[in-house]
């Protein structure tokens, strides 16, 4: 929610086109203000979780191990952890085994190291439009050529997709891989339909390619629904990214891969070269959470927790937006995605947002190539659901004045929107 | 000790030329079977803490803040957290101030961040040779042109240093920055002398030079001697790598840079962009250590373990090696480096020595240029001291062994060994 404890809006603040960095960084920081009510970061509820179980788990793993807990390890991570790992997939009916996984320093370790393993300067990599800021950071740092995809309210667009590949291929060139965040996809709060998840299995086994499948949210369901994963459909092709840090902490910084051996082995070394091994403390941490809480009763309290946010957000947003503005309607965990109409742009509204006591993410920082102008993301996460509806009062208020302006200033012949394909709730690109 | 607890072995496996990868990770796997007695890996003595101490400390950060230790935090790492190392610094006389800082992954973290800040592939970059395998490890996956310094018992041969930046300044190249671990070493276990310093500190005015000072083992000196830092004598030309790696815990993989604030804000970009933030937990954990535990005194309980085993490996070496066997005598810290005579291969000796129940790091893992094939590295940091002389004693029987093959193969005519310039005891290079 805030600067000072949310490096997500860091990376937002070095992503956002149209504004300084350094610019958005002094935005962002006001949010930290109480009086503002903040979607901008992306942070879990962890006071939800039970913390004097977690102040056990941390006591007993020094008490019987401190001497392991406390020395290094092995860059692959402890294979302790790694069977736990494995069956919390497995409660998603994400295959794996304990010697598939390379533990991470959180998901974005996971596609810093994968984007290293793959990516030379210039290899196109397809990506969903918008998509998760990290990733585009770590396939940028990587120089790597992203091309979006977009997507509508059933996710990824498929057929989009296969226009592209056979573009390429046509080009006698090749993508290095798709990422993509099937679930309660970051930022725009939409999932793959089952169809396209199967109709995107097909497409990696017909174009011979690497599928990228990050799922962070996946447990995050509000109905508590699974959907199959790409790594179940066509496992051979999928290097899958995991994490605990929306389904316990962010703060033990505690992730994984799971990948063919060549490629574990290649991930192995360069997370050896990058930090040597993670955290003995933290994996044993996470480990003993996972092999002696009922995780599986948390999850199920952080989803309760997040439908009620969503369900007060979204209540809002239909009483208090003006008409012309679109958005989604998430499933499940923290994101709705916003379209504004013509005339206003979404990262200089954000000083305007924050003099009205509300912040966002502008949309341009979940983009590679700048579009994004006319989108924002709100996030549900942090807030309580008063305050959410405050919050968007506040909001729907500002943007009302806003369309206002632009009748007065452009009346019928407001200006096309630069990238927004679909019309209507629901609507994503 | 152990290949599945320690990550540096994986380190040496990747780099040591002469034998496969693949080989010496399977020998290095078996020096965890208990009959062997290892001087491979460089893991500290961590059942030397206080571990009761430590349990209270990470039971009290979840119970007091467990909501912010569970948490994300910045990429520079928490402010409380700066502020304490800021002291540790203090204690060893480097200058720093909190706003220098940035918190690292252990200092390996810290080099890969400078690495990738610094380095372009081709770029010229200067270090002591023998040098930190994970130093050369961050240095090669940039593409740097490793340039190695020979040592002897004073450190780094500075006059050496100095033909070398005259030469590349005839060529019109520069050196992106000199590389060097001041004190204690590792793999050499000698320290840079206190005139060498200045001289250092001198030639970094005179050719506007950068020097990465990385600083593991300056608390670890036997008698508590401090020497000045190349930080306090030139510190805008500096950037300084520390951990608590050594002082506290591995486990905790908690290090940090302290940089001119251009570099840092770089630094942190990249951290940002490799793994989001630090752990906070493992962040407030050190931190609540270094707050309110006598972390002075753990650190000398620490040298009192380290300097007792040193003089049983040194007592052992003088009574046990045979003539020709040369090896540095450490002040402090974990390392003995030692050259055998021309003839033997310590890469291939390795299996030999496995097989005499004894361990050891050969020498060309610690050379970007596949040098060091005459030398090995001990570390004595782990065995206690009565299996630190049995070890020595039945590595000087197979050496005594080697030595009468040689003889009797190459009669008086032993080959020359390709990179030993100074004989006599406590000569490195």
């Amino acid at each position: 929610m805030r600067l000072d404890t949310d490096p997500y809006l860091a990376r937002y603040a070095s992503r956002v086109q149209g504004m300084s960095a350094s610019a958005i960084r002094a935005l962002f920081a006001l949010t930290a203000r109480p009086e503002i009510v903040s979607f901008a970061g992306g942070n879990p509820a962890v006071e939800a979780l039970d913390l004097e179980a977690a102040e056990a788990v941390a006591a007993a793993v020094i008490r019987e191990s401190g001497a392991i807990a406390l020395q290094y390890g092995i860059g692959q991570g402890r294979p302790e952890l790694r069977e736990q790992l494995v069956a919390v997939m497995a409660h998603e009916n994400v295959p794996g085994h304990v010697d598939d996984l390379v533990v991470t320093a959180g998901g974005q370790q996971a596609l810093e190291l994968i984007a290293k393993c793959f990516v030379d300067p210039g290899d196109i990599v397809i990506a969903e439009g918008p998509t998760y800021v990290g990733g585009i950071g770590a396939l940028s740092s990587h120089q790597a050529d992203v091309r979006h995809v977009p997507m509508d309210a059933e996710g990824m667009q498929v057929d989009a997709l296969e226009d592209l590949l056979r573009q390429l291929s046509a080009q006698g060139r090749r993508a290095k891989f798709v990422y993509t965040i099937p679930n309660h996809q970051n930022p725009a709060g939409v999932s793959l339909s089952i169809d396209r998840r199967h109709r995107l299995a097909e497409l990696a086994e017909q174009y011979d390619l690497l599928v990228l499948e990050d799922n962070p949210y996946g447990l995050l369901d509000f109905a508590g629904r699974l959907q199959p994963s790409i790594r179940q459909l066509v496992p051979d092709r999928v290097v899958y990214v995991g994490t605990v840090s929306k389904t316990f902490a962010p703060g033990v910084r505690t992730g994984w891969i799971a990948a063919p051996h060549p490629v574990r082995d290649k991930l192995v070394l360069l997370r050896e070269a990058a930090d040597l091994c993670p955290a003995t403390l933290t994996q044993m941490v996470v480990e003993r959470w996972l092999a002696t809480q009922p995780w599986r009763e948390q999850v199920k309290r952080f989803r309760g927790v997040y439908q009620d946010k969503a369900e007060a957000m979204l209540g809002a947003l239909d009483e208090h937006m003006p008409g012309g503005v679109t958005w989604t309607r998430p499933s499940g965990a923290f994101y709705i995605w916003m379209t504004v109409p013509a005339g206003i742009d979404t990262s200089d509204l954000l000083a305007k947002a924050i003099n009205h006591r509300v912040a966002y993410v502008p949309g341009r920082g979940f983009y590679a190539d700048g579009s994004g102008g006319d989108q924002l993301r709100l996030c549900f996460s942090q807030p309580s659901p008063e305050r959410i509806v405050e919050g968007v009062e506040r909001f729907g208020a500002l943007l009302h004045e806003e369309l206002e302006l632009v009748r007065a200033v452009y009346g019928a012949h407001a200006p096309a929107a630069a990238s927004r394909p679909n019309e209507g709730r629901g609507a994503v690109g």
